[in-house]
Formats: C-alpha cells, structure tokens, sequence
C-alpha cells in the first residue's frame, strides 16, 4: 500500500472522513451498478475496500473492473469541485442517506443474486454527488417520480406540469430526470407551484444537459435537490440512463408515467418502479398519438400499473404505503412483543458494541440473508438496532 | 276466453302461427324486462299465458301488470305493420332467435331470483322485432358492441369509426344503438367499410329516432338490422333505453365504450355486459377531455375492464371466447363420455319425443334449475339435444 491515497485513508476506518474519501474514490473507479464490487465492498467496508484494491488484495473481478481508472486518484479534487458548486457526497454512513427509500435496492441486489445485466441491475448506489441545501433523505421521504418522453407533446407538457403542481399542494416531491420534454415538464409545474424538486442526473452535478436546462436546473437548486452517482463532470454517456433510471424509481414512492412512446426509456424506469414492489402509474392519452402508444402498452401489458388521471389519484396510489406503515402499531415498551419471529431471532443476534454485518447476523440467527435484510429496518423504525460502520448492533441508550 | 283474439288463439298451442301471434300480444302488452313476467311465460308457454291472461286465471301479478294494455288487441296489425317496412317478429321458438347470445340472460334472470330493478334487470327478451334481411342470430354471432357518449368529441367519432371498420376488415359485426355521437360514428364507420352492421332501438323499429338518422338507420338496412324489443310504433321513452342497454350488451361478444361522460349512458352497457360476463373494453382518451372522465373512471374502478386502443386489441378480447370453446374436444363417438356428471344428468332427463322445460329437467334430474340452465347449450353443442315447443328433447336422428 503506497502513494498519496494510501497515506490518507491511513488510521480508523470508521472515521466519518476517510470514509467519503474512499467513497469519492470508489464513485470514480467503478461504474454504478456494479453487483459484484457492491456486495463487496458492503462486505469489506469502504476504506477497506479501497486499501484492497492499492494493495492488489482484492478480489480479482474488483480488480480487473478497477484497473482502467485506479491508477489516479481523484477524490480530493472531486469533493472540492461539489464543495466549490454547493455540492456534497452523501454516503451510506450518513444520517442523510435515503436509507428507507433505497432499503428496496439492498434487499433486490441480495435476492437476485450473482450479477445480471449491469443497466438495470437493481443495485444500491456506492454514494450520491448531492448539490441544493435541502437533506435528500428528507426531501425524497414523500416523493412521486413522474416521467416520460423527451419528444412529448403539449398534451403531455401540460399533465405533467399540472400533476407535480397537484402533487406540490399535496405535500408531495417531484422527483424527474431533467431531461427534455415531460421531465422538464414535471420541474416547471413543481417550480410554479413553489415546491422543491428533486432531478437525477446521469451525469455530473455540476453539469448541464441537456444544456439549455441550465436555468431549469439553476431554479431547482433554489429549494430543491439535484442529483447523481457518478462524480462532478462526467459526461452523461448514453448508458448512463437506463442506470440512472432504477435510482429515480427507488428514490419515489412511485413512478407516473405521463406519456411515453413504444420502447420509451421511461418505460424502463416503470419496470424498475415495478421490480422494486413500487407502484407504477400510467396517465392515458389519445389513442390517435404515438405519444401515448408506450402508456397504453404498459397499462394493458400489467394489470398492477394503475391508471391515473389526476394528483389526488396518484397520492392514492402511493400515500396507501405510509396509511399502512402508519397502522402497524408501535407500542412503547412492547415493541418487542409485536415482533416477528425472524425479527426477534435477528433482533437477539444483534451484538451490543461492534456492527455486524448482515450475512453474519444471518449466520447467528440461524436464518437466510434476504430475511435479515427484510426485518432490519423493522428493528430500526422500532429503534431496537441502529447501524453503525461494519454493520448493526443494538441500539444505545 | 272471448273475444277474436281468443278464438285466434285457439289450437295447438306449439303451432308456429300461433306461438307469434301471442308472443306480438305480449310485447305489447308487457314493458321488456319484467323478470315476474318472462318467467311466468316461460313456464306456461306463450300461447297459453295469453289464453290464461285473456280468461283471468294468469297469476295476480301477471294481470295486475297487462291491466293497462290488455284490453286491446293490436298483435295482427303489429304484425301486419312490420311487414309492410319489411320487419318481422323472431320469437325465442324461431331457429333465428340468438340462443346463444341470449343464454346469459336466462341464467341471470333464474340466478338473481325475485325480480330486481326493472331497468337494469337481467331478463331475456318475449320477442324480438326485427327489420332488415340477414338472420339475426347469424349477423350477431361474431359481434362486439361499440358504444359511447352522445355528446362525443371528434376524437371519440374518429376512434368509433375506426374501430367498427377495424372489426368489419376482421369479420366482425359492430352493434350499437344508433344514437348520436359515438353510436351513429360506429354505425357509419361499419357501413364505410362496407360490412353490415345491427342497430338495437329503444323504440319501433318502424321508427327513425333520432329524426336525423332517418337516413342513417335506411343505409343499415340495405345490408344489417335494425332490432328492438317494442312493437312497431313504439316510442323512445326515457327508461327504455336503459332496458335496451341490457340488449346490446347480450348481443354482442364484448363491449367497448369508446367514449363516456362521468355517468354516462354507456357505462351502464358496459356494466350489463360485465354482469353478464362478457368481456368489458374502453378505449382511453385526453385526461384533460370530459368526454373521457367516465371511461377512465371505468378503467380505474374494474380491473377486469381491458384498456384497447385498436380493433386488433378488441378482436384479442372478445376471440379468446370462441378459441375457448373451439378448444374444447367434441369427438364424434364420446361427446357423452366428455360430459360432466351433471350434463350426463340432464342427458339422460331429457324425453325423446315431447319437450320438457328445464324445471321440470331440473326434477326428474334432481338438480337445481341453473346448473340445467348451464349444462343445456353444452348439451346442443355436441347435438344430443334440442330445443322444440315446450322445451327440450333428445336430438333426433
């Protein structure tokens, strides 16, 4: 282990410091997505991970998926760049991180298990570039995606806008990919209603694309949140997207689709909304428009994706969720009680001062992965457990 | 028993003169869809139910509902007056009669019980009057109902066109109402691609309502049918077209609402034909059009309502049916080893020379009068039995 980097991520590997640096790094070195690197490096911990890979210790896929960009070390320059642009690396570390919205993504990377096909591959993000003042575990909390083509129509223009507006008035976040078209659509309505917004990049946070959204983007980082995956100044590469779309579906409630033509990218963000167990919704259109022969397709092709046609639908459709969270009773002192078998066998495998992670949590339980991942953040909304670098542990008084 | 109309009544009452003569009385005599009424004439036969009318010995109900008309006779110049625009009456003894199509009706009225709601009930048709040259059983036996607002957009004419030409390149015969709006749209775009099409009335099918589609409803006759369940003369009265509805509905294979107002007139067909079990299709529009707000609501509130946007989707919906039951094996030697214990039942209750209704099949069977309802046309698909005067018998040679 040599080299400046080496150096900095020297001493505890739990310091909050050396963490985001190693996560800075990790979003440049590796493509998002990746299964393999993200199961590993949950596994080994950041700094650790990192330290593995100068070394020349880490596993040998990590390694070769590494070897195109490890050679540099960026991450100093990159978190001065967000700093400089208002920016910030949320890690899964922070309080910040949308841990309850990405929770879906942990549980679908271990389900699936060995990697799929990596653009869609349901895998939680290494970090998040984060730029606007709101915090995007907050701000996300009762979020909608709405998204669709970039070639809309002003029929499409026009429902998107007054959707994010309706959902605004309801206490509602807009969250789109500030693309051209019903994305940008879905900004301005929730602008105009006085509502912060959230847009996910496929590429820098500091960049503007299309580039005459400038000012868009400029508007939503008055009160709103722009975000990505990949470092200040990427390029948004055609592949990126698709990526892309699976963290706007896990970051929202739901997902509405307002128009999309046939094999519209944003289909594909409703697919993932669908994979996720997120509801899907589908705002109709003339049959006569091409616009709207994507829309219609899904609404026929799953009997789950429902038809929307205004705000107060929608929030229907995925404020169900929360009245449902809201209804599971909670009791004080006997939160315990209402626990669930596996939950009560997680919850007594819980060490009392070192996280562990969760395949060991699994191993002492007696019970699989996919189960403790499952009732983990029962335990945490009930605050039997918290989670802390290496993993979870009962919480402290 | 006095009068002409008695003496004309006199004789074999399965004398094919007769059985029309009596049920022309009793179309005009009773309002459709009087479940009390069908049921009674159905157990009697119709000659004898009017002979029993005119003589005072018909069940108190019977005579307290045919009071306000029973005192005249207009059954010969109803007759008379149909053929004159070249009409006739299909009764439920003609070969004609749409048995098929109108089984589910049967089954309805016995599974609700005591009559319901005399508008919306489930009730088979006394007669039908029939203008026009092709069988009404043969024009309606690949049909699909194609229905909608009166007041329609351009949008839902050019969709209702579409559609009904798109069947009519398929084979398929469009039925409607030959209202205003979407009705009439359907209507002309089955005769601009040259096919036939059925106009179901809730007046005299001698009648042009409304007035302006008296040319409308002469183009359907050079090759379809113009149907309704009134004697000629009859005029549209505000109810009757709910009790028409229920017609349309039974009809036809499926029924698509192309357009539909909140509460529109159309919803109520697509909610026959839902409780009838046929497949219930809407074709989405603008969320932004009041013309598409009940169509929406429709396809928001059932989820076995199917979502088309082309005559192709249509034919999807509505064909399964008849792939079903071609699917089913009627070998030549074994059709009764293919039965079920039921229908086997039936077979063997049935006489080989007199027919007998189904209650009494249902008796000698020793099971209930639905499942001989049910098992009945499975018995006249695979010819071991048919329907004579009186009811049922072993299919002879």
């Amino acid at each position: 282990m040599t080299g400046p980097l080496a150096a900095a991520l020297a001493g505890d590997p739990a310091d909050p410091d050396l963490v985001r640096r190693a996560r800075a790094w990790l979003s440049r070195t590796f493509e998002p997505a990746d299964a393999d690197v993200v199961r590993w490096v949950g596994r080994t911990g950041p700094v650790a991970a990192v330290r593995a890979l100068l070394a020349g210790t880490a596993p040998e896929g990590a390694r070769r998926r590494a070897a195109p960009r490890a050679g540099t070390d960026r991450s100093l320059d990159d978190l001065e760049a967000a700093a400089r642009t208002g920016a910030r690396l949320v890690v899964p570390e922070d309080d910040e991180w949308p841990r309850t919205a990405l929770h879906c993504l942990d549980v679908a990377l271990h389900e699936r298990g060995p990697t799929g096909d990596r653009t869609t591959a349901l895998v939680p993000p290494l970090a998040l570039w984060v730029r606007g003042r709101p915090r995007l575990d907050e701000l996300t909390d009762r979020s909608v995606a709405v998204v669709g083509s970039r070639a809309s129509s002003p029929y499409g223009d026009h429902v998107a806008a007054e959707l994010a507006a309706g959902l605004a008035e309801r206490g509602w976040t807009t969250v789109s990919g500030a693309a051209t078209g019903i994305d940008a659509a879905a900004h301005r309505g929730a602008l105009a209603a006085g509502s912060p917004t959230v847009a996910v990049l496929a590429c820098g946070i500091d960049r503007a694309y299309p580039q005459s959204h400038q000012r868009l983007l400029a508007r939503i980082l008055d009160d709103g949140l722009v975000v990505s995956e990949w470092p200040p100044g990427c390029a948004p590469l055609g592949h990126r997207f698709l990526v892309r779309n699976r963290l706007i579906a896990a970051l929202s409630r739901g997902t509405v689709v307002v128009e999309a033509a046939a094999r519209s990218g944003s289909l594909a963000t409703a697919n993932r909304a669908r994979d996720l167990g997120r509801p899907v919704m589908a705002v109709p259109g003339p049959v006569t428009a091409a616009t709207s022969v994507g829309v219609h397709q899904l609404l026929r092709a799953d009997e789950r994706v429902r038809l929307v046609t205004s705000a107060a639908e929608v929030v229907e459709a995925v404020g169900r969720l929360g009245d449902d969270l809201a209804e599971q009773p909670v009791g004080e002192g006997t939160a315990r009680d209402d626990l669930g078998e596996v939950a009560r066998r997680v919850l007594d495998a819980c060490p009392v001062r070192v996280g562990v992670p969760p395949e060991r949590l699994a191993a002492i339980a007696g019970c699989a992965e996919l189960d403790v991942l499952r009732v983990l953040p029962v335990l945490e909304l009930h605050d039997l457990v918290e989670r802390v670098t290496g993993g979870w542990r009962i919480t402290r008084p």
